[in-house]
């Protein structure tokens, strides 16, 4: 359960020092939804004129606030918005409960912030099937828009955690037309994480000047090859909500910049493997990438089955070179492979090659690779030009530990 | 490692009195392929007149012993024929070596036995990439065959064990046209288990008489309810071999027969079931069965959703009734499912309906039900009239500690 796990040895060595991101405040409080003894609700309030991205879960069974956020994005961007967040409890799966929380939370938080409604954005994660008791939330707005601050988003990264055993922070500055632009975001998630996108709630923040349509066009390229090219455990949530806000106070128009996309890209795949990072019970980071395949398609797809083989993801925890399971898990994903053409290294150690172990293997020196902290699997499928990487992490005993009792 | 594994707690009290079936001789011998101080090696010899029927593992990269049985099947069943098998290497991605290692094992048997070559079916199971020592079979194989006896169908369950904690065997007789018909199978197979099919080796023997395209049609549709509807974790090895013969010497014509279809497919559920029982690591054994789906493919595809999610598996095994994380691999298993037409059941319990709790759900005769070590879990999408059945079991620290260190 959250707050008694220890941290990752994956983690970062501390929160970042984020830039402050100007028409954007925070606010957090102890609301008492599920946890006791921390903060577990944030409320961020956006100045007018800003535009909001986002991409959902796919999930068939998606939360009310999930429903609710999609349904709102793409709208007037001439007043001001606002974000609320709970832990504890996703309100995912509450029937018409959860609904009208949803109502609750946002009608409450429009009226207190002075925001239209279809301006307010909610989310929340925890436990799904338990109603929201969310008037533990809306008696605490008063509060939340009385505290709100530029320089709050450390404290807001800590009340959005659940099984998070760190808080995820991201930010950079990049200098655009003479303009300083600055963007600053937080994530949480580590388990249920798998493409389409997991337990994940990413919340970013940029003072750029940028048409809401570019911004979600840049969202959504990016998100394919950080957050959906992530997975833990091949679970996906049914409440991820990545949330890209820009201000535009800087002043600085960067429509078509190329600078400024490959700051965002940075910041959303610096956020991406931190959730890696803290996926529940990892002991390894590991990068895979896949080259060769018929198509990007076919490279996803057998990058994806290597990184969700639970044979794979244990052999790694051993630290084990055991590529046979690699090639078992592209065999089986049923994009094309010729098992007399793959090409497959641990690290710069090249493993196997033309249908078997290759004459330049060196147990030893794949063995010293498997012992690093973060690891890299590459194969070639040698059929084309696709290619694709994915992010995952081992699977231990932790993973077991933290989700055999985590109603209990 | 083979051997040093404690009994499954879901074994069966004891390997079944499978009856003789006329028309086969078995024999075993301990080759030391890997292991020591066990048999390891099996010979199978069927008389002339057997017809073979069977179903390969799909992956991309499987086997040089999958891909010449597959060569061999439904040529003349005039002559003999003979079944090796091998335990502790796979002889799976093993280039060249491994062509030259099958040709060397069916030469051999086939001049020893005086079986045709294109008769002699082999399978290896065990690790993947390392040459197989075929010399160490081929020196047994005329010790194998002086020792060839109709009852030693146990001791063959025995020898091609690899991480199995106990031997798998299932038979029936039943009378048809006034005849006995036999049928006697065994099999091997607890982890790399899922469909298309997993590190799987089935070997059923009747004496019923069957032509060979008649005898592949019934197994190829058995195996989709059986061994295809099997999950332990995903992952499909690159040896799954079923083969099923019959050698006709019981003088009954099952042709159209479904008093032999029904026992040829229930004894392929029982080696199916007692193939999960064996799970690495599983402490229960879980029927999942999903109704009112769109179609059959849809309810496959939630099924196995469910069947191979971490988090439903996890929370099976610390027996928690967490019915969230079923709506969640409902929600992302790509096919069609409506939130609020959900009804999930954990037993007899209702659990969750309408999009919610249901109003009937009693926490403490769901957890009642987790307790036990056979679970059912019943989901109805409520959309049309879709169903699937598929078994799964937990998810561990047992398969933690198994896979971590396999070939260590």
């Amino acid at each position: 359960m959250a707050g008694s796990l220890p941290v990752s040895p994956l983690a970062p060595s501390g929160f970042p020092e984020l830039p402050i991101v100007d028409g954007v405040r925070f606010a957090t409080v102890a609301a008492g939804v599920r946890y006791t003894g921390r903060t577990d609700v944030m409320l961020a309030t956006l100045d007018a004129g800003t535009v909001i991205a986002g991409v959902f879960t796919r999930s068939a069974t998606r939360s009310a606030p999930v429903l609710d956020c999609q349904a709102k994005l793409g709208g007037s961007s001439d007043k001001p918005a606002a974000i609320l967040v709970n832990s504890g409890n996703s309100n995912a799966f509450t029937g018409r409960n959860g609904t009208e929380s949803v109502r609750a939370i946002t009608e409450t938080t429009a009226h207190v912030c002075g925001v239209p409604e279809e301006r307010v954005f909610t989310a929340s994660t925890g436990v799904i099937g338990e109603p929201l008791p969310h008037d533990r939330i809306t008696s605490k707005i008063e509060e939340l828009a009385g505290a709100l601050a530029p320089d709050g988003i450390d404290a807001a990264a800590r009340a959005i955690m659940t099984t998070d055993t760190f808080p995820k922070g991201a930010g950079t500055t990049v200098r655009i037309d003479g303009k300083m632009v600055r963007i600053a975001g937080i994530a949480k998630g580590s388990g249920m994480i798998a493409p389409d996108m997991a337990t994940m709630l990413v919340y970013i923040f940029t003072d750029a000047r940028i048409p809401q349509d570019e911004l979600q066009a840049l969202v959504s390229a990016h998100n394919e090859v950080t957050f959906n090219s992530i997975t833990v455990d091949s679970d996906t949530s049914t409440s991820d909500t990545l949330l890209v806000a820009a201000t535009g106070q800087s002043g600085a128009d960067v429509s078509g910049n190329d600078a400024f996309s490959t700051a965002l890209h940075g910041v959303m795949r610096d956020l991406a493997h931190q959730v890696v990072r803290d996926g529940e019970g990892a002991s390894k980071f590991v990068e895979i990438t896949v080259s060769g395949a018929l198509n990007d398609r076919d490279a996803r797809i057998h990058a994806l089955s290597i990184a969700n083989s639970p044979l794979v993801k244990t052999a790694i925890a051993g630290e084990d070179p055991n590529w046979g399971r690699v090639v078992m898990a592209v065999g089986k994903s049923g994009a094309a492979a010729d098992r007399d053409r793959l090409a497959i290294r641990f690290g710069n150690v090249i493993v196997a090659e033309n249908g078997w172990v290759s004459p330049d293997y060196n147990e030893a020196e794949a063995a010293a690779h498997m012992k690093k902290q973060d690891l890299l699997i590459s194969v070639d499928i040698g059929l084309g030009d696709g290619s694709a990487t994915v992010w995952t992490c081992d699977l231990t005993h932790g993973y077991i530990e933290i989700n055999a009792d985590y109603r209990s």
